[in-house]
């Protein structure tokens, strides 16, 4: 059992994630994230999906993607050399007497505030799936009103 | 016909997404870009979801996401005050002649460089859908070799 990020490149059609999402639904495997969206070609969408699971299926789920129409590439990004990230808004509490740790939080995680309510803050915070993880442990005994992540996002290393 | 960003919190279990997607695709409605991932609870999704269409069938659309066995919540966005943004991922040429350029384009838009290779930048961005767009098309007579978006993820504002 491992996590596996992988990396489809798409025609940008209805139906095609779901026939996506569907192969993975139909083993009872379950998707950890997942985001999609356009590429520098609008017609060509790029779906990057974290799973955890048993090597042979994973294998078997990728070489069935290749097979879907409309599925123009597969990459398991854990054969190559990768950067991978995400991005997380988090609403947090902030208060009189947690504000300044709540400040201190989003400074050593280099976080942006980017909405101010009188009792409230709302954080991007962009990093590692670890690290988004981690400012969201340290913020929870704060009082995390609601968090929202894109899902971890990979791109291959460029050449040479 | 309107943009429309809808944010669906479900059961985090193999087959939700699945039903989710089908819901458009069965309408030939397609989907511009969808994130999915874990909330502060393990087992509770968030899924934000950009589309465009005409009122009425979003409308009814949102019904039937309603009516689905585990999905708890589904909020149209366009009827609150809400938060919305994107990161991407850049790689970006940058020889000797164009990295200055680069990297002035990169400090505008408070980018990082999350990775460097002997010819190319990796760039992460995040920011409005717009803003996301508007680097890609600066960068884009530079050389763009992949982009990979997470799509928008959207919160409501806080309360008071």
């Amino acid at each position: 059992m491992r996590r596996h990020t992988l990396s489809v490149l798409l025609q940008n059609k209805p139906g095609v994630l779901s026939r996506v999402t569907g192969l993975f639904s139909g083993r009872g495997f379950n998707i950890e994230s997942l985001s999609v969206a356009p590429t520098i070609e609008k017609e060509v969408s790029c779906l990057t999906l974290v799973t955890t699971g048993d090597e042979a299926i994973v294998e078997q789920i990728t070489k069935q993607l290749h097979k879907l129409i409309d599925v123009i590439k597969v990459t398991d990004m854990s054969e190559h050399e990768y950067v991978e990230r995400e991005m997380a808004l988090i609403r947090v509490k902030a208060e009189s007497s947690t504000r300044a740790e709540v400040l201190r939080t989003i400074d050593i995680f280099r976080g942006k505030v980017v909405d101010v309510c009188p009792k409230s803050y709302s954080i991007e915070v962009t990093g590692s799936v670890s690290k988004v993880q981690a400012i969201i442990d340290i913020l929870r005994p704060i009082g995390i009103q609601e968090i929202v992540r894109t899902g971890a996002v990979a791109m291959t290393r460029g050449h040479k």
